[in-house]
């Protein structure tokens, strides 16, 4: 019998070889199955998206001015959202003319053109460990080099950054409720990381998706509004927030604020990419942004934050006591947690799993997995306090499951 | 005095280097001027959108399931738009699955996940010349070679590549109505540009945004559609469309189909670039998509912008006789033509600016721009018949200018 000829398949690029699936978004999959408690994705709570607000703001725009939600636009954005950021940007402490806004298909995207705008193979870019996954993932497809920060209980280390001696090209970091650590960096260290900066010749990105959602303690000034004080910080620090977090994730929309030079490179690489982000979506955010809602939803976030945080960390406390530290968040979606007996987090979501709970393991925060094993991220955004108990339920069985059976038997369990 | 230090600013990357800003874009800036008549961008009409269409669509989503519209959504797409535009497909005989589809920001961006997951740095790419600059701004970041392939009346010269013995990596092609020659493939060399491929182990990627806008002649099968019925032939080929052309540019809905490595390299990357593309735009462009809006919509654009060309042509005809030679189009929103007195567009557009008519000089869409320099691209999509008439009274009259007044004074009229 011939041999059939092996079909056709173009080769694949060497920039695609270097992508990464992501754990989190391939456990999404198994957030849909019936009865699935998932504390996995970073998904805002959809019961506070307020629909019938982005009803209103559509009809605004499609009645009133139709051609602007319909018709190309700039690649900049939309003029009417970017002198909404800018009032929203004032209510953080950080001034801004719409002019000096760039509209993105979502932080993600603007991570991904600060990082073509800045980044040659081999560059350093610093990034604290753990950090954003999906910011590993945007890197990663540029080749850089890395240098891992260390976490502390408050942000990522800056005396140890600073004792390294390096001199990256850039640093990226979540300086308020950190994903996944849930963190926030002290303003005395902020300054500290601002000067180091500035010292050393290193471009900071701060991305800035959680800030706003603070339940407890007291809010710290950006990075970007510290440096805009001072004529000698400023060039060193770019900025990105994102309307996914509180508003809807599914209008796709940040926004980049940056050193003029560096904007412009953003800009002239956004419109290769996709011309602009959807006038659609951002005049209709913008109609929605001229009436109050955003400060209401803001505040049902909060509130509704802050009970199911406590929730999950009560649940925790009382299910694992001293066997599962983590600091309590004062904002943000997530708590980072880490077993004092060893578990292998990547085992016991395998069992959890099966039991109808699931988490993000520690190693997925971390360019290499074997660092975290004991971790896991929980987002307590996602579900009300007490399916968040009995999530945590199903996780306290899985992990006795697990213990009870000994590694073997562990094996498996999973299998 | 003693020197003020320069102020920091980040080393910007290789890739920037190679990004250019595009020549159709900054003219937009002078098609806002009062008074001017833009023969220049490629913008759809917008007196044809449907805005009372979307927002019953926005209602439809936004009353009756505002999840689906507002939180984050799968990377592929959403099931309902990749549903519908399945059945959009269909209509232009290609069979697909919605599970097929991957929805993209616009066509632009589908270029830009292809490029990425197939083009390594020295890659030959094939494209026509003259072709659509975005996609060779596109393809620049990726630093390939290229092969030029010589346009004909009749789409790119299939012959021509045939006997040149090159197999590059990929060919680029918008086989009906190209921007921004306007010309079509026939049948007979579309079937011999796919054996060429399959012959030559070359991947096609085929760009049709316009081929509905079609006003004279009969459609001609699509490059997809015509490898789907040869199973040698499928691998080669990769479809990417938009909804921008005849719906609306503002909701940034594009789409891939691609043999399935190729499509899930394209998921891949997209994820790490932006997540997805905004669900809320996609789950109104899907209920759009399930009243009869789209074949109205269709009508309209179809019969307008036949008389718009039809008007175009009779201008230019009448204006400029046998120094000014183009092609009739059939479909599409572009007339492309060149003076056979040796014009140089660049000269011309100076002139006519400030008389208030502008279009887009040849150069701009070859890679090299000594090209075409006595060549013009004109839409006649955007403005009615009375206005383009004007437009092309104000070229005849900045023609007359230029060349009554010689070079040198050509030269001042232009500073």
């Amino acid at each position: 019998m011939p041999n059939e000829p092996t079909p056709f398949a173009p080769a694949l690029s060497r920039l695609f070889g270097r992508s990464k699936s992501s754990d989190v978004r391939d456990l999404l999959e198994s957030a849909k199955q019936p009865g699935m408690i998932s504390m996995a994705g970073g998904l805002p709570a959809a019961e506070f998206f307020d629909a019938p607000g982005f009803l209103a703001a559509a009809q605004t725009v499609l009645a009133g001015h139709p051609e602007e939600a319909l018709q190309y636009g700039p690649t900049e954005g939309q003029a009417a959202l970017r002198a909404r950021l800018a009032a929203l940007l004032a209510g953080r402490g950080i001034e801004a003319d719409g002019a000096d806004i760039v509209v993105t298909t979502g932080s993600q995207q603007a991570i991904d053109l600060f990082a073509r705008a800045l980044i040659d193979p081999g560059d350093l870019v610093a990034l604290e460990a753990p950090t954003y996954l999906a910011a590993l993932q945007v890197f990663d497809l540029l080749e850089p080099r890395y240098l891992h920060v260390p976490s502390t209980p408050h942000g990522l280390d800056v005396d140890w950054l600073a004792a390294s001696g390096a001199r990256p090209k850039l640093l990226y970091v979540v300086p308020s409720f950190a994903n996944p650590t849930g963190s926030t960096l002290p303003l005395a260290q902020r300054v500290k990381l601002l000067h180091w900066a500035a010292d050393n010749g290193v471009f900071v990105i701060e991305d800035d998706p959680y800030g706003e959602i603070r339940f407890a303690g007291s809010r710290e000034p950006s990075l970007y509004a510290l440096a805009q004080r001072d004529a000698r910080l400023a060039p060193h620090v770019a900025y990105t927030s994102t309307l996914s977090k509180v508003l809807a994730p599914g209008l796709r929309l940040g926004w980049i604020l940056a050193p003029l030079a560096v904007r412009r490179a953003a800009v002239r690489i956004k419109q290769a990419l996709d011309l602009h982000t959807s006038s659609f979506a951002q005049e209709v955010a913008a109609a929605y942004l001229a009436g109050d809602g955003l400060g209401a939803a803001m505040a049902r976030v909060q509130t509704a934050y802050g009970e199911r945080a406590a929730a999950l960390c009560d649940a925790l406390e009382s299910s694992f006591g001293t066997g599962l530290e983590f600091e309590r968040p004062q904002g943000g979606m997530f708590v980072w947690a880490r077993f004092t007996d060893g578990t292998d987090t990547r085992a016991l979501l395998d069992v959890a799993r099966r039991l109808g709970a699931i988490f993000v393991p520690g190693g997925a925060f971390y360019s290499d997995a074997a660092q975290g094993e004991s971790r896991l991220r929980l987002s307590f955004a996602t579900n009300p306090p007490a399916v968040l108990a009995e999530g945590v339920a199903r996780l306290a069985q899985a992990h006795r499951m697990l213990h009870r059976a000994g590694p073997r038997a562990a094996r498996e369990l999973q299998a």
